[in-house]
């Protein structure tokens, strides 16, 4: 492995244990200290790759987007599922997930942008993106399902599609608080009511 | 004033003080020295009326608690009210009150759920109660506006006050995050939609 190559999966493996760490503790929870030491990589190493904690976090948001564009494949972009099946698909693909995690971590963009949306501009900018991304990709499935009449005609699906985004993390911040699947349950039936043309 | 009113002004004070910190800038960001300087008390006094951090912050969820069911007298308890006037006047107030705020802070309840609700089961237990109080608030108006014919008949009213307060938590996420009323103003028109008979 040479110096760049070297350099690239250090700077990896910092995201990768601190996009875990922020996750499950929060920003402000989580010192550089315990990420440092966690990665086992030195203060030098670290601000080699970073300016400083909040550059850090912005590069792990990036990390967090392309990871909910991955996943998606696997439910919101499965070109092999009906619309239908892509909110359910999506839906019990996080349900296991949250569940696997005993329902403590919930969303990270969510989680972020709760804690330091209101505190940060540049946070609120990158996290924007990513929500629009989020709203984006549940705007062409409700399209799809629009034109294919599996779901009800509406006037605004952009606005759908946020309000349905906005309740599934509001849905998420009670999940953890009474660590329970209910509200996400709740989220899907109310979902399906809002979007299902029956 | 006695020792006693004196030490219960004191305690009132450091909830005061405590409240607004945490809730501009999240309970791992506030500092029990931050609290103390602000507050100008003592680390004795305090230690005097609060074990710890973390007790402190469950009085202060009463306080939030408390303050929600009083304020909750301008709209959503608000008898002279209809069903649909209490909705509406709930929206206005807190989008009213977010916009003095340029849409930075939501709801304290919201902010501790997504900060501390995996990390902390004493706080769980409270905020779970908190919760429950909002969904228990808006169900009842829900009751009466369907007893009314003002709302839609629905099979399950606490599932949906629960939607509807969890979609509200979320749009109060993104409102953050956007520094917009976008996301409120959504919340509502789709409220309407789920609530209304028309």
């Amino acid at each position: 492995m040479n110096a760049e190559t070297k350099g690239e999966a250090t700077k990896q493996h910092l995201i990768d244990v601190g996009s875990m760490l922020f996750y499950k503790q929060g920003y402000n929870n989580t010192g550089l200290s315990q990420i440092l030491k966690e990665a086992s990589v030195t203060k030098g190493s670290f601000y080699f790759h970073f300016d400083d904690k909040e550059t850090f976090a912005i590069a792990i948001i990036d990390f967090y987007m392309k990871m909910f564009r991955d996943l998606s494949k696997q439910h919101l972009n499965n070109d092999s599922l009906t619309p239908t099946e892509k909110i359910a698909a999506f839906h019990h693909f996080y349900l296991n997930l949250f569940k696997q995690q005993d329902y403590t971590c919930g969303c990270p963009i969510g989680n972020f942008g709760q804690e330091l949306g209101g505190l940060n501009p540049e946070f609120s900018k990158k996290l924007a993106i990513a929500f629009n991304g989020m709203v984006f990709t549940l705007s062409q499935v409700i399209s799809e399902g629009v034109l294919s009449g599996e779901f009800k005609a509406t006037n605004d699906i952009e606005a759908l599609a946020g309000f349905i985004v906005d309740s599934w993390e509001g849905a998420l911040v009670r999940m953890k608080t009474i660590r329970s699947s209910q509200p996400l349950e709740n989220w899907f039936v109310f979902t399906k009511q809002l979007l299902l043309n029956e």
